[in-house]
């Protein structure tokens, strides 16, 4: 991946070897996006081996879109970039959170501040959003900053 | 599955059709437990269509345990429960947030309050918990309050 993104502040622990996660059939291991200032929860996306070690070394949030199958560095045309403060692991290792400070209006590709912006009661009888093939793979097409 | 747990109050919608959700090939979805009071992230669990309608149903998150494949009243036998205030979907419909009101010392089979209590820095070069199966199935047998 040839990256022309602005290069973040390499978190502690880049370069060393990743930690012994579980990472799922495919490769890959949920990450949910936390804003540091407010502990908003963001967005939940995924991440396997490359992207972990992109956003170690960049300070930059990179997944993995599993509708795109590759990686992607969140906002990286949009601006909505997120910048990671810290990673944390849970108990059994098959889950991370990453604390970020959010570039721009905000994580989801329609606008609002978090993808979680509907309670259940408002997406009964809704469908899902179909602009995304399912996992804001294309995030970069949605909001225009 | 007969139920000894104390019902809680049903969550608005219980009743009502689910919500047109993006379950994955093994018809399960994330569900990030958030505390109300703190916005500290708890856990990441998986829930499968009977979870969600146990948890509207009761007011208490229900999970799927992956490990045992079966249903997981979170907290049943060792307190550690979660009253769930609000379920939050993302805007693609493949994740889920439960805000919840977390009784007893936490969520954490290991006494932590939140499972998330360790960063990638500490997580490299350990081996993740070897205690749990997969994914905190055997909760019930951890935190003895």
């Amino acid at each position: 991946m040839t990256a022309s993104f602005r290069s973040g502040t390499p978190l502690e622990g880049a370069g060393r070897p990743l930690p012994q996660l579980r990472w799922d059939a495919k490769g890959l291991i949920p990450a949910i996006a936390q804003e540091r200032s407010t502990g908003e929860v963001l967005m939940l996306a995924w991440m396997n081996k490359e992207a972990l070690a992109q956003t170690l070394q960049t300070g930059r949030a990179c997944y993995w879109s599993r509708s795109r199958s590759e990686l992607w560095f969140k906002g990286e045309t949009s601006g909505e970039r997120q910048w990671v403060h810290e990673i944390r692991v849970d108990c059994d290792g098959d889950a991370l959170i990453l604390i970020v400070d959010q570039d721009g209006q905000g994580a989801c590709h329609t606008g609002h501040h978090s993808c979680f912006f509907r309670t259940i009661q408002q997406a009964q009888g809704e469908s899902p959003d179909q602009d995304q093939s399912g996992d804001r793979g294309q995030d970069d097409g949605g909001i225009q900053s």
